[in-house]
């Protein structure tokens, strides 16, 4: 078995483990923000990490009402015109916390004034010690070069946060019921595997929206890094605005869902892709009936759509590991790729 | 000649028909602007029009350092938990000006007491009435499905209103010579049909950085849209934290690049592709000496590197017509795509 499958199994105890050991860092951001009462969020991030800013766009806005900007690092490692950020919390993600980009933006913050936020998995990265507080991914170490367990982990911390900033005993219980829900979508792993086989050529589009859109992108980036498809994800929404041009008969489509308040559209696309003739396939948490032509991996965790991107990320990645095998190509060291990516 | 193609050539024209004109609606924004003092913007858009939010999270971001939201407008008409917008400036790009999602975003915006702004190529649409101050973008019927000269037109107008809003003789000057360089890159029309041949296939890869980030999406899905290609955009500093596994030999790689701060990025991603024996092509706009090993089309249009979005998308654009034209495909109406999408 892979290392990236052996850190995907990880999952549930690593949810728990930050269900059970962030309450420190937990209480010292609620008491930050307590403070500082900032008006909105800025995220910076790369790679899978921004599909975890991506999450917290969703989660941030649905929760607190609060407006998220995605930081655009080159505005202040390249073109040394950082924006103002007085009033906002000011958050980076990073599983390394090496990436220069990423503290460029914390310490321009911090100087600022801005409260900040490091989400890491290196408590003594240089990130974390740029930044007035640090929730640990307590991940341990990623041997696997595609990231799986760190990805989880941003989104369960950003969630956690989410919980900490607004208390609220519904969305707490939810969380605390994460660790479950995760070990019920590793047992679907033979449902996923009946999928991979139509991922077998070069290319695939990814579907997703709301809450899942991260997730469609983060599926979308696991499938390009450990088998080589070019997978680009997109909203249903933007994708019917002009990318659907480039679906024909047998074009593969992964529609990732969780039903919810976005599931008429996810089930509208399918019904359009299946009078294309796409091979139109699916990963759904969802108490809702399948959808007609899609061949799906389906749970029902029982979890609130703002937390089935967990659930939903984890079959996305033994999707991604069983496409690599099918394929022959070993995930834990795609070719061109290294482990810690240092940005400027 | 398609209508694509046409479209594409009036650009020159259409930008002068934007300094022109665009004068009295310039002179609401700025007053408008001068009222209501915005901390930040909100912008709603999809599809091409969504890349045109992306330039201005960095033209508003160097000019203005303000920090630039892109609206998630499911959390308005899915989720019901839109987030609050006072004190923002809320903008919202169509070119139809009906899509009824842009549309939440601006009535909620105008709701909360944000200052609203339509940009859309039609001033009756219901977008325009929905908003405080619309800036037309002139562009006159667009027959082609995919849209070339109402992106331009968005971009032009938010570079006229970071312009009005914060006057720079530099700037301003700038601006001024948009339409002829516009003329000079539809000159390069020969050297653009050379490269076409490279995408000859089922996918590729677009590579920009900061300011033509934006430039790198369009010309993704202008290749997507009208040939069929799956073309990714990623920013350079994205691609090489993991997407870069997808990269094998004769894979094809379009770099976009005007110079400027970020050209070392562009030409360190073009020796590592060069290693892998990829097919790299580029579109550049910079009076910097050409790459090693890449073809290219190349203008020097001495724009700042902040207008040189306009200039390279039409190069892109050029691109994605002769990479159609080479398939035998038509522009003008791609399989499965309408001129008017509605979301929701």
């Amino acid at each position: 078995m892979s290392r990236f499958r052996d850190e995907i199994g990880e999952q549930p105890e690593l949810a728990a483990r930050l269900l059970a050991n962030s309450g420190p860092a937990l209480d010292s951001i609620a008491r930050a923000f307590a403070t500082s009462r900032p008006s909105g969020f800025v995220i910076a991030a790369r790679g899978s990490s921004d599909h975890a800013a991506d999450y917290a766009r969703y989660l941030f806005g649905r929760r607190h009402r609060a407006l998220v900007s995605l930081a655009a690092p080159s505005l202040f490692t390249h073109y040394g015109t950082p924006p103002r950020m007085e009033g906002q919390c000011v958050i980076g993600i990073s599983q390394s916390g090496a990436s220069p980009d990423v503290i460029a933006v914390i310490e321009e913050g911090a100087r600022q004034g801005a409260m900040t936020v490091a989400i890491t998995n290196d408590p003594d990265s240089p990130l974390a010690k740029a930044s007035q507080v640090v929730l640990p991914l307590l991940a341990g170490p990623e041997l696997s070069v595609p990231a799986s367990k760190t990805y989880l982990a941003s989104v369960m911390a950003l969630a956690l946060m989410s919980s900490a900033i607004e208390p609220d005993p519904a969305f707490k219980s939810a969380l605390e019921r994460v660790p479950e829900a995760l070990r019920g979508a590793l047992a679907a792993e033979r449902d996923v595997g009946r999928l991979a086989g139509e991922l077998d050529g070069p290319r695939a589009v990814v579907l997703g929206r709301g809450f899942n859109l991260c997730t469609a992108e983060e599926v979308a980036l696991k499938l390009t890094e450990t088998s080589y498809v070019l997978a680009r994800a997109w909203s249903v929404a933007d994708f019917v605005h002009g990318p659907i041009a480039v679906v024909e008969a047998d074009f593969p489509v992964l529609l990732v869902g969780a039903g919810g308040s976005v599931s008429r559209d996810v089930d509208a696309i399918a019904g359009r892709l299946a009078e294309y003739s796409c091979r139109v396939i699916g990963l759904f948490d969802a108490s809702t009936a399948p959808l007609a032509g899609v061949a799906a991996a389906r749970i029902d965790s029982g979890l609130p759509e703002e937390l089935t991107p967990l659930t939903l990320v984890l079959l996305g990645q033994l999707l991604a590991n069983q496409v690599a095998v099918a394929r022959g190509i070993d995930p834990d060291a795609p070719r061109a790729l290294r482990k810690v990516t240092r940005t400027w």
